[in-house]
């Protein structure tokens, strides 16, 4: 505990100084496998050259700008995200996290269900599913310990067990329904396809928003732009951020509805500044390369057969796989032996995330050398051999 | 209205390439000089020599790094701020913007609230305030007009007309009062100091918390580091951001209440991490210095001086000054001539903001040079002699 932070993470304690590549180094300069990027991140890894270079030539123009004046690279990265989402009509607004993200998309939702004529809206959410922190968001979180004593919440979200309950939790008033397609936090739960486009299908029959939380499941995590890409649907509201500017806070919502959000209906200081909209246009042509060399889709095979050989060496321990693209997940049997594992492969320099209560969670950077994977599966499996 | 971008904002057509200092040039490469500093968010103003090495730096070793592991520069920048403001105890919390810091805010308040055994608990604001636009900060924020459209909202925050005011609004389920100590948005409006401090003395006799919305009056831009150092009172929580890193995306919410958020309670993707920390370490470094080389003060005077000027030549336009520092106002007679002054200005390059209705407002650089501000103000009363 710091005598300076409140007291709200749970953090391990070695200290990192610089990054390169996928590889973090410690104060004594020990080498560390970064599977994690930043829990989704730092998608281009560390110390990226092209990326540090654009963004030192950025701050020397200017860092920050107000949005009382028109800003280019704000244009220039609504338009990338556009055209590489396939989408059509799709029109963005710029703020600083996933939570900002959503938050607009919720705002977004209830202007539309006023001029909808709904009073009473609801929003379904699935239970277990994470949308943030800020108040509406945790709201939108369907996990009852999360909101435990930062009550109250207008009754406002509806948590569905599934996406076939869903259609249960549907009524007259129902204005949106909001989902990861892949649960980061709950446990690296992927939905099927079919359910995922037949539930679209239904949602335009009953003029229902399909709103998609792609902060942790967007830029290129899944092997496609967005896991709304690799599912092939066609969401109404496309929430962002995480990777998208490699690491420097941005959240995008994007949307296909005209006319709901009017001139001073929203706003944001930092939202959309110059600095982390050019970064985030330079991550996008960066990505966008790769994706077209297939050096990401060679990377996430890589990555997938590693993992699959430790689940068949490692019967024992884990019951299965789970997760697509760069975003995946191994299932202990003993949920108790989660938190013991994550040390373990700390002191093995090997470093991994949890999810849910018995997911190893992997998010590595997208592109993270054949080496790396190499190597920290090594220490990985060194660490499963040292687990009691 | 561009065709990928949401319609909030209602932006100016200059278009700026890159600035230095306090001037912004244009695609043909005019001059503008920037009394706005992205509404109170360069405090350094733009291309800082230092701030870009930093940022450089740190960008090289690592932008971005998850709060499962401890960040270094977070501590360093919590203490920074912790000792700059003179209270005792604080501990703060990292995020991304103003809203969200004030979100956390009204977080820990819900939390202190449950923990004293209130059930139905509320917090008192001002009207015509402003603390954010995510859906708890705009329930705070007392201005119905801007909330219309986006209810529902929970019954928790109860408006008071000014400070006097608020005595009556409380009663046994106030658990807090929030309160800009200049209100920016609304007026640039500085209450008195005697007044503050008998309010201020008045919660603690009540029991009640008092919250400092210091987003945009905090980092010297009163002269002091924070407007409750400025007034000489003792907030239990306080919230910052805009100018902290100098233009990057950062939000801070510090108080001195122990054990309200647990473990888990709270939490953010990107806030506090290295990049912007590092950056708002240099910029508190940067103005420290300034600051006790008389620097800032003395350019407090220079540019109230010229204000004080200008409202002396213009009797017939503006009927008063209000503000404190570099956060400034001039009150127009006849707030139809707002808009069209700021067009003008904006002709004429200089660069000033709105505030409410009639409020022509100054929020330059805390390190803005002589010279811009003798051209700045050259640039303002030319403009008000074209007004008509
Ligand atoms: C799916 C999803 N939505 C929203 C969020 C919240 O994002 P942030 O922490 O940037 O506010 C997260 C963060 O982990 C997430 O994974
Ligand atoms: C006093 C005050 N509080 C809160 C905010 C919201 O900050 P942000 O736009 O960074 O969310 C602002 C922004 O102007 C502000 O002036």
């Amino acid at each position: 505990m710091n005598k300076y932070l409140l007291d709200v993470y749970n953090p391990f304690t070695v200290e990192f100084l610089y990054g390169k590549g996928s590889t973090l180094f410690d104060k004594k300069r020990k080498d560390y496998i970064d599977f994690t990027s930043g829990i989704g991140v730092n998608c281009l890894g560390h110390g990226n050259k092209k990326l540090v270079e654009t963004i030192s030539k950025q701050a020397k123009k200017f860092i920050h700008l107000s949005n009382i004046y028109p800003i280019k690279t704000q244009k220039e990265c609504a338009k990338k995200v556009a055209v590489l989402s396939g989408y059509k009509n799709m029109q963005g607004f710029f703020c600083n996290s996933g939570a900002e993200a959503n938050e607009a998309a919720i705002k977004f939702i209830r202007k539309y269900a006023k001029n909808k004529g709904i009073k009473k809206h609801n929003i379904i959410t699935l239970e277990n599913s994470f949308h943030g922190r800020t108040l509406a968001t945790l709201n939108a979180t369907g996990q009852k310990d999360k909101q435990l004593g930062f009550e109250p919440f207008p009754n406002e979200f509806i948590y569905a067990k599934d996406l076939e309950d869903i259609k249960n939790k549907i009524n007259k008033n129902s204005v949106a329904v909001m989902l990861e397609l892949i649960q980061g936090e709950g446990g690296i739960k992927a939905f099927d396809k079919k359910e995922l486009q037949n539930l679209n299908n239904y949602l335009k029959e009953k003029d229902v928003l399909f709103v998609v939380d792609e902060i942790q499941t967007g830029i290129y995590r899944t092997g496609e732009f967005l896991a709304s890409n690799f599912f092939e649907l066609k969401p109404d509201i496309i929430t962002m951020a995480k990777g998208l500017a490699g690491g420097l806070p941005i959240g995008l919502m994007m949307t296909n509805k005209k006319n709901i959000f009017k001139k001073g209906d929203h706003g944001s200081t930092f939202g959309g500044n110059p600095l982390c909209t050019k970064t985030a246009v330079e991550v996008l042509n960066i990505l966008e390369e790769k994706y077209k060399a297939k050096k990401i889709q060679n990377t996430i095979g890589l990555f997938q057969k590693e993992l699959e050989n430790i689940l068949k060496k490692n019967k024992k321990l884990f019951s299965s796989k789970s997760g697509i693209g760069l975003m995946l997940g191994l299932k202990l049997k003993e949920e108790k032996k989660l938190q013991s594992l994550l040390e373990i492969c700390l002191k093995n320099q090997v470093l991994v995330l949890k999810s849910g209560k018995d997911i190893v969670r992997f998010l590595p950077a997208l592109n993270i050398s054949k080496e790396e994977i190499k190597l920290g599966f090594k220490r990985f499996q060194k660490s499963l051999d040292e687990l009691k």
